[in-house]
């Protein structure tokens, strides 16, 4: 089964409304085993949507039509997919009914452009909408049968979800996701060569700073569940997790295995390693609080980082993170301490380079491990600000992880540590 | 001018990525005076490619293509535009030398497939990358230019800036921005119907949680000069900016001119007010660090909150939010400090319901102002959160931009305090 997705609105095409019901769709319909052949966007004109439609059905097997089913005057869809079927629109009466009983209900005054969402297509099947007022379309057009649904999101995934979907779904793709952390893009494609050879899979890399998810799909459960196997064990230690977790919840889940805690201390991420540790629900289990020692000075005076050391040395050092760790486990009284310290640019901070990171774990009775890395600095100083801080926070959260599991830390950052390669 | 946007990836249709990219270009070529007439996604797949941007220029002058422009097998933009165009790929030299170069000082081996990323059709213009390896491509078609660029955000933002937006650009629309904060949308909509009534301007909304972006645009530029002044009076002290400037850097601005610093200190955000703060180049200048103590008793240890009033009314009361911003101030050094306290949900906590947030501000030698606000809770809990600590961030934000200004605080609180509208 092949669907074509037409999101109409001129509100998505200027920018000003983000189409996130599109990404929705194409996520729904893949799990479904359902093959997404293009996505397109057209304005609220009835003439380009029923050119839009008949183009579609003459690539796939359905359309899925989103917007332009409300009251208003540029709701345009019904007519649309009246023309395109060669029909005319009829105004339901059950369904004026219902809109003018709800007018009466709450006491405001009907508009008649309303009206239009009781207009349906002659031979069209009305799809019930659980959220809103204006119901679904299905309609058989030459070609093809066309799935139309508001715009409006929750409307959207009721109706998806109750009476398109079940219309659609084909057989379930077989899918496995890797997510690794600290190591290059390239670096994880190189590894999973052999991954990439084996017949009937097909790999997936998808980026971001710091982080690569592999998705590996295929037809057959069992060949797509070997290949994971072999990339797990290809990628090692640095597979945070083998399905779609966030390398916060891991760590949470880390710790909350061990009833331990953690406390950050912070200095050019300025408070988003922390506010990555608190996104989820029920962080107060493992996270007691941070430091953000932003002003040199202040690693001294909150977190007894040695004055000596940061005259000596700046506030870029290894010494430093580890002494940052270390204090902050101690003063806040945590099982672990964390610790960021490092150059986000735009300039050199205390004669080292942008991107030079360091970050540390330290825990109770023991010393402090530190990893030095020389993050890629992307574009101009001012906009790889934010993926290095990003980065930055990414390698903190993967130390502790490998330190909670014991896994050997080298690997990662020797392979990051000099490369200045893009991440991804 | 007429445009039409062709994002080019397997991933955008199943879903796995988000396509931010479309929202991004339709807005900029939006307010460039560029009518984006389609927006189209398609598979990584040549044929497609090609039969998509043939049929774009049928209906389009020009196309931005994003993607397809890696190193990887699957990257397959550039011969797409080489088989439109009907020339071939030639190796470019001088694109060779340097990604050899990259791969030497890396110490990485260079992948055969990565060299894909130095070629380019016949006759083509390459479009330099500020931000990373492979540039963009501007090719000549039948029927219309074809404007290649990465999928990267950062990479398809800056070429796009820098190369494609000058040689569309028509005839740019008289606009003006404001922004506003902690007022909620509906309330800015009404407070601006006389600008609504005036001939010849258009407003849009742009709401963001805790935030609303007002758009005036129009024709004639005196007409828009005039509404935009009528609506800056009609909105007052909301308005914290009268261009496209972020709210945290008004903030810098205003402690800059001040020669004065800030120190802060979180709980429920977690570290997303430090992080806020220190998101632009020369933050250090006025933002000194701060104090997560997420854990309550840590209100106490770090930030000398009164035990027996943690002990008496919970972790979320407004006198607590004073004593974290007398604290973080005294013990940081700094001229003012700021603090958050609250629930994110998605349980309740000390007896207060998701949504109950107070922000402080305290200054040398005064005692703290104290706003409280119940913020909207939209969707279930855990929803809920994200949106909850973004506004938290922004009341707080918003509260000590009023205060530098003496402007009264109580205008925008009393609008959304008891306000359980959602926010946009």
């Amino acid at each position: 089964m092949r669907v074509e997705l037409l999101n109409v609105g001129d509100e998505l095409l200027r920018g000003d409304i983000f189409n996130g019901n599109a990404g929705w769709l194409g996520r729904r319909l893949t799990e479904a085993g359902v093959e997404v052949v293009r996505g397109v966007v057209v304005p609220d004109d009835t003439e380009t949507i029923v050119a839009a439609l008949r183009e579609a059905l003459e690539r796939a097997d359905a359309v899925i039509v989103t917007g332009g089913l409300g009251g208003t005057s540029d709701d345009v869809t019904r007519d649309a997919l009246a023309r395109a079927a060669g029909v005319a629109l009829r105004r339901d009466p059950a369904l004026e009914a219902r809109l003018r009983e709800r007018a009466v209900s709450r006491g405001v005054p009907l508009r008649e452009s309303a009206l239009r969402m009781a207009d349906v297509p002659e031979g069209a099947r009305r799809l019930p909408n659980p959220a809103g007022t204006a119901p679904g379309l299905r309609v058989v057009l030459p070609g093809g049968v066309a799935y139309a649904v508001p715009g409006v999101p929750e409307e959207m995934r009721a109706i998806v979800d109750e009476h398109v979907l079940p219309e659609l779904a084909g057989t379930p793709v077989a899918a496995r996701v890797l997510r690794t952390a600290t190591v290059w893009e390239s670096v994880v494609a190189a590894r999973l060569a052999p991954v990439e050879a084996l017949p009937g899979v097909r790999l997936a890399y998808y980026p971001s700073p710091g982080e690569v998810r592999v998705r590996i799909t295929g037809t057959a459960e069992d060949r797509v569940a070997e290949a994971a196997a072999l990339a797990r064990e290809l990628l090692g230690g640095s597979v945070y997790a083998e399905e779609d977790l966030d390398l916060d919840r891991v760590v949470h889940r880390l710790l909350a295995e061990r009833n331990a805690t953690v406390a950050v201390a912070e200095s050019l991420t300025g408070g988003l390693l922390g506010a990555e540790l608190t996104g989820m629900p029920g962080s107060s289990a493992t996270f007691l609080g941070g430091v953000v020692a932003y002003a040199t000075p202040l690693k001294h005076s909150l977190l007894g980082v040695p004055a000596d050391l940061l005259a000596a040395h700046g506030a870029v050092h290894p010494d430093v993170a580890a002494a940052m760790a270390t204090g902050v486990r101690e003063r806040l009284g945590a099982s672990y301490g964390l610790a960021v310290t490092g150059v986000a640019g735009p300039d050199p901070q205390d004669g080292q380079p942008v991107g030079t990171v360091h970050v540390a774990v330290a825990e109770t009775g023991g010393s402090a491990t530190v990893r030095s890395v020389r993050l890629p600095v992307a574009g101009d100083g001012e906009r790889a600000r934010g993926p290095i801080r990003r980065m930055t926070v990414v390698h903190a959260l993967d130390l502790l992880r490998r330190h909670l599991l014991t896994l050997d830390s080298s690997e990662s950052w020797a392979v990051t540590a000099g490369n200045r390669e893009e991440p991804g």
